[in-house]
């Protein structure tokens, strides 16, 4: 299948290379940037030397349609709701990185992103590929989902759609490196002041908390709220998530443990560690995997769900080659089997 | 005063030579440790080349009473609660960093720390250090309190003792730097294993959990337990603990605000940050704060309070100089007001 | 191909276990170790889950070689040389990455590695795998080259093979990242050690001199001795070298490039930069690459040459594999095309 | 003695307020910025909070030289040789920490900081202020050495005054943590971009060549010029040189130490480790000392020197106190025994 990366010199866009360059049925055929155009993306990005050296094209929709099967988009929120809605009205299959088509409810998009919606039908038609729980694409427009949003739901997916916990109980510490905070300078991911440094930056206010909430509800629609804060810590690459609810009946840590034990049989990427056992970050670094720990305290009646995950990949460029796997019909796991970098 | 130091080549031991040699009413006599008897201190840590050139003395109690007028023990836990009896005996002033004089119920600290404790009548006579709570020690053996136990009674202290939280729903989630695990080589501690890393280490069985519990009891006797994590993070110093609550009645964002405000006035190591305001961890690095920010949800009731500390001053030697201060008679300032390092 | 490796949880063996599982033509039949015996490789490296569930077996040299078709040893020094001679004398082939096969002069790895040799035949038969200069193995017992080697060796080989320096003049400032120390606790490996830190470890005592030096005298017999140091930077994966000599005629800048360039353009895994461009550490970690960049002090005639390469995949298993590939005819690239991971 | 600080914000500033603020014949009066004008010091940066509350105030020379008696300039190069002749011409003491007043030469600040220089006489004028070799300032303008300056001279010195190396074989290979590029924003202090790698960014071109080629010919007229590199390392504070010569005569490993022990036996700030021992980073991160460890290789004749230092102490906001200490002809220690932060 040959493809399209539209907005490849994010970190999204480049580890979408890496990934699909080692994919078996795909190529890419074009690559596309607002901002480097002509460009070779060898000299833009020297890591590739040698691997790519397709030039920095600008972004032409009739040129990609007839060249291509399908697009990605791995541009930044605001983007993709502009350009993709050409490739959209023609049912050109698009993959979308971005926060642009995720959010279904009137007035949520403008209310978190601060920015006007897409269309409001293509936000209806638009599928959530949560791509662990949604093997047959509803529609050719995937909103892929955000790497928080990701992490948060395959952590709490079990206790929320078996209704076992209170409501309100929810809780969730969030920690993330700093490639989450994308390729933009800033004073949060400057070297000298996230170096030997954790902050908290957003308290409750994260704009992947919409989509939690929209997807969470869909399950139970009892939850009213999460308690939902992001911190950054010192590391380039991936997610921990520390969740916390209540358990609104008495279980034992062997209850929680074969719940998510059975709930992620069948889930090839979601890895349930042993018992009162804990994944550490480093363990899925580089690969689409998603690995989960989960404790219980027989006094507060607290559940514990450690997640970890690659914000790159599982939370952004695998988990969108997955969606692509699943909507032209191949083995879920095809080009997705890298191993872990460790060390 | 002249001052011993027992245990002066771990890290709290370290820093207690730095705090001191600062102070101006303290004068390091002597130095000891079991293991590396006559080498000058200055041959072992390079760093003090020129600032102190004493030489790692073995431990001889009444040599040791004959020259000084107290003892700090920066001593691993299982050291003192063996040697410091002599010192107890005579009535001579002891501040011990280890976790061996803290929990005085019967059974406690064997069952947390898997050793015999000290003699009971001692833990009984012993002074819990808790330097900003306590200003008058009770008792001229000082146990100076774990550098979790520091920072989460420090977060916890203004919601337990006014009671306006549910006592079972009080979540602890912490994350320390790897200085925290001490000197001692370890997998864990391994720069391979900790780099680029987040480990979660240990599920609501961490040895401070007793001497929480132990205080907030006193403080208020209706909470039963709490849920208590703790995971490494890739930095050198630092405590990050972010604390859970539910509240019991309805708040608001400025009056948890205010709550916090007020109860801290008058404890000068505790600055409480603007409103909607989070402390980093690297702006206490070095001295001896202790900063928190607090937030409200609105929606569930859930109260949530950051702290930071630097484990090995206001969780270790820091603290320790500060009980000195407050056994001394001194302003509790004297010799701390160290400037934070940054950047 | 079936193959059997033998130290594999070392970093090196697990990097080999990454690169092969990938392999198109090999498959990874059995893995052995002293130390964890029985135990599956995924119980150990949790990061394996899923991706490799062998147990760790005893090295038995008749069963591996009725089982499989060549051997690797990814064991610390001292190994091989005692286990490896079973598989030698049956002619059966063994790749070799630790240092055991590497020195040929009498004497000289008794004086570096403090140990008794490899029987001397043994040591005049090995083949030196630098595998991007030697495509065609003279034994089937190849002597894996050290990464600080390997890279010292492609960062020189022009300099020494075309005679263009003064002899005495060449210098090595070397560092690497953590991972190059090994997974055995040491002090300086200790992340409290290592983090925010760079220490100069070894002045002109690291083992791999001799086979470096053994190297350049066979291109250069003039070449009398090398100034080397390495130092360690607080990364976990990467060498990076920085190479002077001083040219014995006037040269420029362009000179200098243009000797490279031509020099490596057949050598896939040598990528040289663009004229003054210099590579840096990330762009070829995960992969085989070895990049190079060159200057020139047209005052002083110093020639600087700027090397990155990965030491667990070109400085170690990767270049194991670029070893398998030659020894099997196949193209040297197979199975070692990986991408970068970047960021 | 009172003084002001213009510039306070970048990291350079902020240091000397750290120092300032403990040295007990300082108080600080003002504070300047151009950028933060009315807001409180510690506003701005909250580790500041109950330490310095002083506001951000505009920079008026009438008004400072009226309440203090010396003004410190921690501003970038090219704003000093504007705002700083209003105090020049009045004779009122000044410290520059920037670039402005180094550089004696018609033509060299032009060349190298792409800029207009200060007035011709007030270069003539200024003192360079390379503070453990002149004790006794010949003017009120104090122009402080820069960073890789100030190590790269004391690690030179007694090979270059001592005229035993070659003139041309000098090498320095000098590696800076990232506060020594400043808290403005840019590609190369990114975290992502930083953290995990090493980048050589400056070849035979940083602004500091200049003035270490004008002191060194001061020493030494024969030294023509120097191959000097400079290279990122993913630490916050430090520099680590090693710098190469060769003798130009027959010595030992042991003369090159008495060299040196004997050189900079009277300099306080500059620490010669043992024999065969090399100073790591971290043992002087936070305090004023330049720590040096030397070796000699018998067969190249190359003499290699490792130096570390705090860029921001020793570098910058320490020497400037030196430098101070040393025009109000107080012990050049006054407020700088300040012991390394270790851990």
């Amino acid at each position: 299948m040959k493809v399209a990366i539209i907005g490849v010199t994010g970190y999204s866009g480049v580890e979408l290379i890496r990934i699909l360059l080692q994919h078996p049925k795909v190529e890419i055929v074009s690559i596309h940037s607002h901002s480097q155009n002509g460009q070779g993306i060898d000299d833009y990005l020297p890591h590739l030397k040698q691997l790519l050296s397709l030039p920095l094209e600008p972004i032409d929709p009739v040129k990609i349609m007839a060249q291509t099967e399908l697009v990605f988009f791995a541009t930044p929120s605001g983007i993709s709701k502009e350009i993709a809605t050409a490739f959209v009205e023609a049912d050109f299959p698009v993959i979308d990185l971005s926060g642009d088509f995720r959010l279904k409810a009137d007035g949520q998009y403008e209310k978190w992103y601060k920015n006007s919606s897409a269309p409001p039908d293509f936000l209806q038609t638009a599928h959530y590929g949560l791509a662990d729980f949604y093997r047959k694409p509803t529609s050719k427009l995937i909103a892929n989902p955000g790497c928080y949003a990701t992490g948060t739901l395959v952590s709490l997916a079990p206790l929320v759609q078996k209704k076992i916990i209170e409501p309100t109980s929810i809780i969730v510490d969030a920690k993330s490196g700093l490639s989450g905070a994308g390729k933009n300078l800033s004073e949060s991911s400057h070297f000298v002041n996230s170096n030997e440094n954790m902050t908290l930056y957003k308290m409750n206010s994260h704009q992947h908390i919409p989509e939690i909430m929209q997807q969470l509800q869909k399950w139970n629609a009892e939850v009213p709220a999460i308690q939902f804060s992001t911190s950054l810590i010192p590391v380039t690459r991936g997610i921990f998530i520390t969740s916390y609810a209540r358990s609104s009946q008495k279980m034992t840590q062997e209850d929680v443990w074969h719940l998510y034990q059975d709930f992620y049989q069948e889930k090839y990427f979601v890895r349930i560690q042993e018992q009162e056992s804990y994944p550490n970050l480093r363990q899925i670094i580089g690969s689409n995997f998603c690995d989960i720990g989960v404790a219980y305290n027989e006094v507060t009646n607290i559940i514990t769900v450690v997640t970890v995950l690659d914000n790159l990949v599982k939370g952004a460029a695998g988990q969108a080659v997955q969606n692509l796997n699943h909507l032209a019909g191949w083995d879920e796991k095809t080009g997705l089997e890298m191993i872990p970098i460790y060390p």
